[in-house]
């Protein structure tokens, strides 16, 4: 229907075109640009976006070279600086910059990968926010999730910056950020949706949608450059439980006046059709309760999913039970969503968990986290019959609600199988619809491509195949696959009516966080772990004199290599080795120590090798009295 | 159609019943029979199993309680004995026992969970093989995976005995042997689907079934206690491309006699419905070459589903194209299957990978290993652009033929990343139906136990979530709930016509294989690996006098903690606490080197906790000069 027909396209005039560069072009001028103060091209002051903005009913099929126009004058240029959130789920942080100001949209986090030994979490490097921390005018945030919020303390103990955000995504930054210490000193600002705010020379306008938390929005940054829509995670849910559909008719608003680019969600992009709606789960839950009849009914889901949370309390007030929760997230979540008015209980249907067993088992339902099976999750201690107030059995109806993130799976059938195993009924299948995702399908994404019609599309927040199957999408709505572009972290990108280019890229990257160190686990350090867990490490001791004569010693310590004293031959054979290298090092009068832990390093290693097969750490140790 | 409807029965006249004691019950003669000679029940030689076992035409619906009668001589019991493959997937291995008499059914592999840190593979305990391998009278192989054979090297080099197999599970067992030098001294026989054969007190029938492998079968096991039918790994798929359907007439002949026991396969048993037949792939792989047009064509599959390379090179051969192979287990299998007539290709199509650079990208096919990400494996050194003969690019259109493992996914997901960041087209989505299971799903399952019927049904061959669910299936077909027995490893099953009882457990479970090493290691040094793996360690070393005078260091050495030379501050404290550490202990005169250990490991422990959040494994080493 949408397509360029030419009756249509008489009926509608067309805003003039602005001179448009080849893509991909370099013109000398951007290079860097972004490091000094405004670009450089002079601005006039009444060239406002909308005009800048090529518009057309829709992207025409066939691809017609465009008429570059020679004349008038350059359009302003704005530059998208990604720092997270490309080739990864996570950790999700962009740089908007225009004519000098700045503006950061979300700062979140990653859970590393089971590669990245003993690591907490991941966060961006804020190399370049540090740099330009006087240039940026806040940070604006779609949602209150993890990645998206969960390294906003790390960025702010380097810079103060204030942030904007929705009602219950404050109060989930304030949790946060109370258990940082860092309260007090950040300014916080509520914002709503459709009530524009500007920072520095942009306009920011949120737009509500529809995802798994209450209170997301999308954003239309408006700067002189023209709009650019970030969706933040998004679905499209015309029958949502509360808040009403994503505000699609604020997305066709802007796509009318006309959209220098578009930054959506790629998450589900390797899904074809519609996301379900929340209520479908509604419904699985009331056929459930029904089933669970005299059980006790236990359901694992996101903590910060209150829609889900608050569908199983409505559902246990139509059939009689009480509410009880258990896990960290779960109790603080439903506790600050209670005081925010985004969870609503009738008196005395929430009962602590210290109250469970004075129930019986058909009057109650425990909300517990640990749908992702995560080991010291409340639903894990269940599994191992080690939670001090749950002992599951065979009175009990547990639901799973949630999908296994990619990598979770094994972790999630441990859990199923340790409830099983204690005689409860699990439905953790995904044939009961016991879960819908919070992101939009391929269908969706067309729906938002088609309505905001943008000159350039760049699929962000997924794994590289997802941004792929993105820009496939928006390439077979007719989008020129040189508007399109598959961005990457640090890649500074320049656009603007004229163009869309990449210069220079900036410092990003990941930081991981161990304990209180961030940063101080790099890839040295990861990549001893690494050699450590697989074949452990031999560590040899001496103490010698000056000239070379072993005084004590050597010792041989091991760990984690083979179990010392059922192999007490082949480290005895060892220390001999390791005598021998001495010896013949001391006959050569090669008193360098460092040579002399090279060769009994080199020796006991292909011994070693030879013997068993592994390759342990050797960590020679001398000591010279 | 199976419901007992009193006219059928009337037609139909029963064996008489053999007495029956209520199952679980335990007799006194049970408890550890299997380790002595032969059960103490005198048997009479008349005993056919065939008119021992009660038969009914199916299960009915109601569980009426049965009459048990009290005459008539004891049944002859037989015992089941899972080692592995039960609340695990792999690792399979059945022993059976009857009148003194054993038998061992496959001798698989399990690949270590991602926490067990080094470990290349796990494989059974076989202490109570070891304990009865007088009394074991052969190893009967159902087919020819690493879950079900590649444990046998480890059995075979501490007990020889006769393996018997199909034709092209001998092929790939002799492979097996000769890398671990040990073909000459093992005795490998030949068996064919429907040809019995004898083992002590067992008569074997090899019954043909479908799988993802040619050449597997199921087998009933005939006893003087009755027959117990084990499916081995199957499926039903009514138009394989060689070999026929599953013998479903052989299932049903044993159904009609009288099954004591079912043994079936419930890898699938969570899927509801028929997993699709190998053909459909065909279609998928026809329509994919033709879109895949001028680029070469790139295929990764299992090694062993010599069904699906047989289609890509009969495609291959249709549209005008050379195969190569690539990976080191896809060159040995297709030459084996070569030889043994497995796999067919015209004079000239295959081609060494050698040659694949020498055609143009229409005209070749390259199939390869690799489709679950492996990192080492030959599609993952395409991905990376590490592959010696293969440079992916945009000219390429790569089929990933598998579904990913549970736990490979991530990896699976990087491998594609990689290839679509060539620039390559990758198919890898499930709707494109280019790879079916290998096992029954539910409706197949449910087909196996309608035909066969059986007294007792032993849900095998998964983790205990998919067992469960087999076992739910096998009760919604009205086996009673007290004849379906869900098992475990090292359970000693002791069945008869008259009940199922589970006598003492046997020493069963899991051997860990790093390089050479078998079993050395274990938990201790699992646990040091996951330690070090975590968060490193700190070693302190240190000359002492033996009055307790510091004669050199301390020195502090770390590894996998943190990066040194960022956190010289640190060191430098914690090496002054200990110093501080010694000079208490000498000053109190406290000179029991372990105690002073123990001190310097407390005080640095807790240091480094307050200071890092991390607790690095820490190793005090003292020299006494």
């Amino acid at each position: 229907m949408n397509q360029t027909n030419p009756e249509k396209n008489t009926r509608k005039p067309r805003a003039p075109r602005a001179p448009k560069a080849a893509a991909q072009a370099k013109p000398d001028t951007a290079k860097n640009a972004r490091t000094k103060s405004a670009p450089k091209a002079a601005q006039p002051a009444e060239a406002r976006p909308a005009e800048n903005v090529r518009r057309k009913p829709f992207y025409s099929r066939t691809r017609r070279p465009q008429q570059k126009q020679k004349t008038g004058p350059a359009a302003v240029p704005m530059h998208i600086i990604p720092l997270g959130g490309l080739g990864e789920v996570g950790k999700n942080i962009t740089l908007y910059e225009c004519q000098g100001d700045m503006l950061m949209v979300d700062c979140g986090l990653v859970f590393p990968d089971s590669d990245m030994f003993g690591v907490d979490l991941v966060i961006p490097d804020f190399t370049y926010v540090v740099q330009n921390k006087d240039r940026i005018k806040g940070v604006i945030i779609t949602h209150g999730h993890e990645d998206h919020i969960g390294a906003l303390p790390y960025l702010l103990k380097q810079v103060n910056l204030p942030v904007y955000a929705t009602r219950l995504t404050i109060g989930l930054i304030k949790n946060k950020l109370e258990e940082h210490g860092l309260l007090g000193r950040t300014k916080l600002v509520e914002i709503t949706p459709r009530r524009k705010f500007k920072l520095g020379c942009f306009t920011v306008d949120p737009i509500h949608v529809n995802h798994s938390i209450p209170d997301a929005v999308a954003f239309a940054i408006e700067c002189p450059a023209g709009v650019v829509l970030q969706t933040g995670d998004f679905k499209i849910d015309y029958t949502p439980l509360s808040g009403g559909p994503t505000d699609l008719a604020a997305f066709a608003e802007y796509g009318r006046k006309g959209v220098l680019a578009l930054l959506s969600d790629s998450t589900n992009a390797e899904r074809p059709g519609f996301t379900a709606t929340e209520k479908k789960v509604a419904q699985s839950f009331a056929n459930l309760f029904h089933r669970a009849d005299k059980q006790r009914i236990i359901i694992a889901t996101f903590a910060s999913n209150l829609y889900r949370i608050q569908q199983i309390i409505d559902l246990a007030v139509e059939n009689g039970r009480k509410v009880a929760v258990s896990g960290r997230s779960m109790a603080n979540n439903t506790q600050m969503a209670l005081e925010l008015g985004y969870l609503h209980a009738p008196e005395g249907v929430l009962i602590d968990i210290e109250q469970l067993n004075k129930y019986p088992p058909e009057k109650v339902v425990l909300i517990t986290t640990g749908s992702q099976g995560e080991p010291l999750s409340a639903l894990s201690r269940m599994a191992s019959s080690s939670h001090r107030n749950v002992r599951v059995g065979p009175g009990d109806f547990i639901i799973i609600s949630a999908t296994p993130i990619p990598g979770n799976e094994k972790m999630v059938t441990k859990v199923v199988n340790g409830l099983l195993l204690l005689g409860a009924e699990v439905i953790y299948e995904s044939m009961y619809d016991v879960h819908v995702s919070g992101h939009a399908c391929q269908e969706e994404q067309k729906l938002i491509l088609t309505l905001t019609a943008p000159k350039y599309f760049l699929p962000v927040h997924g794994e590289y195949k997802q941004l792929k199957k993105h820009a496939m999408t928006a390439e077979s709505l007719g989008i020129p696959a040189q508007n399109i572009h598959i961005a990457e972290i640090g890649q500074d990108i320049r656009l603007s009516a004229d163009g869309l280019e990449t210069c220079e890229p900036v410092p990003a990257g990941a930081v991981m966080v161990d304990g209180l160190g961030v940063g101080d686990v790099g890839n040295v350090v990861l990549r001893d772990r690494r050699h450590l867990s697989q074949d452990g490490l031999v560590i040899v001791v001496a103490t010698v004199s000056a000239d070379g004569q072993l005084l004590a010693g050597p010792d041989l310590v091991s760990r984690g290599f083979v179990y010392v004293r059922e192999s007490e031959e082949l480290m005895d054979e060892a220390r001999k080795l390791v005598i021998q290298c001495f010896e013949r090092c001391r006959a050569e009068r090669a008193h360098d120590w460092n040579s002399v832990k090279t060769r009994v390093r080199e020796t006991l290693s292909a011994y070693i090798y030879r013997r068993t097969k592994r390759s342990p750490m050797i960590l020679p140790i001398l000591m010279e009295v």
